[in-house]
């Protein structure tokens, strides 16, 4: 299989899922600073011109959630041996589902508002508007985060699924969008323990060392 | 099981889904006029404020994406007998989740920067520049998803799946939204196709007569 991906980006919380899964699969980087994503080539695997995306012997899957629940699947079909993703529930597989939901479309929006407002809007002021309510819009979010998902050591309890993932990538971003993440003492802690797992430092360092 | 609903949300897709599944429910009407999504009783079922939601015997099932899919599960499990939808391999169960979260974190979005700017932005011209802007962008994902996405008679090609349900829910709100059907054939070929389905035919006019 064939990752296409940027660091900076939610393809990162793919990349982790990748490194954890024991599938084997060959990274791609599109660089955004060379407009990479916008060439032909690259809207030939995706025609939205965002990472990530996954070329599989089948076709190309796109969209975080998507290939977060593929790479999953693929492994509870135990075709691979995966330390670090177990069986789950139907209830649990909901609740992941609902939560990479939230994530992709509150979340990661508002954090788009900051960075990418020319997808909604025209004149300086309304950007300028726009990227005022940014970081109160996450506070709001994180701390519905902090009291209603974060279940235990994980977002989904004792276990660890792609919502860890996702949320890690995520919270990753507070920062730049002018959100001390301290305040939610779980969430900094779950970002802490995330960073503590050897699939998570081994990415991270292959794209910041 | 109770479904939370409100008629002209996404919560109709869920809907639709809940009647083609067999499966026994109780469904709940949440009166936005009343901002009943709001009130004590509703948060405490889900804290965002938004329908769809779904009781089940181990908890609330939230965001529309997650439902279907824990509908879907409910009916390969074999459990009920549904004669619409049917078991999927993983690559089109993959492409189902890959175009759900199209719809729900790019499409759906879209929609709501007309109808609930108060989200993104304060000043009354920001509104209006973001309202100005969505009939174009709403016009440049129809047409991706005529063009790219819509493999057939239903979304995935042959096989009638949840994507069908989100696609029909978003297509009826294009004329309020200042968008022409008429101008995505596929796209409207497929809203007709979906209103000829008993359940669909059902659900609309449980609420509408």
């Amino acid at each position: 299989m064939k990752f296409y991906y940027t660091p900076g980006s939610i393809s990162l919380a793919v990349h982790i899922m990748l490194e954890m899964s024991g599938l084997e699969y060959e990274s791609v980087a599109i660089d955004f600073s060379q407009k990479q994503q916008r060439s032909e080539s690259f809207l030939a695997i995706n025609p939205l011109g965002r990472v990530p995306a996954l070329e599989t012997e089948q076709g190309v899957i796109t969209e975080a959630l998507a290939i977060l629940n593929y790479i999953d699947a693929r492994i509870q079909s135990a075709a691979v041996d995966s330390a670090y993703i177990a069986p789950k529930s139907a209830y649990i597989t909901a609740q992941v589902d609902a939560f990479n939901a939230f994530m992709a479309s509150t979340v990661h929006v508002t954090h788009a508002h900051l960075w990418r407002s020319e997808r909604w809007v025209d004149s300086e002021s309304a950007k300028a508007d726009m990227a005022q309510r940014v970081p109160q819009n996450l506070i709001d979010q994180f701390s519905l985060i902090e009291e209603h998902w974060l279940m235990g050591d994980w977002v989904q309890g004792a276990q660890l699924t792609s919502s860890d993932l996702y949320l890690f990538t995520i919270s990753r971003w507070l920062k730049a969008d002018g959100v001390e993440i301290q305040q939610f003492s779980k969430v900094h802690a779950h970002l802490l323990r995330m960073e503590q797992l050897k699939p998570v430092a081994f990415i991270l360092n292959t794209y910041y060392s």
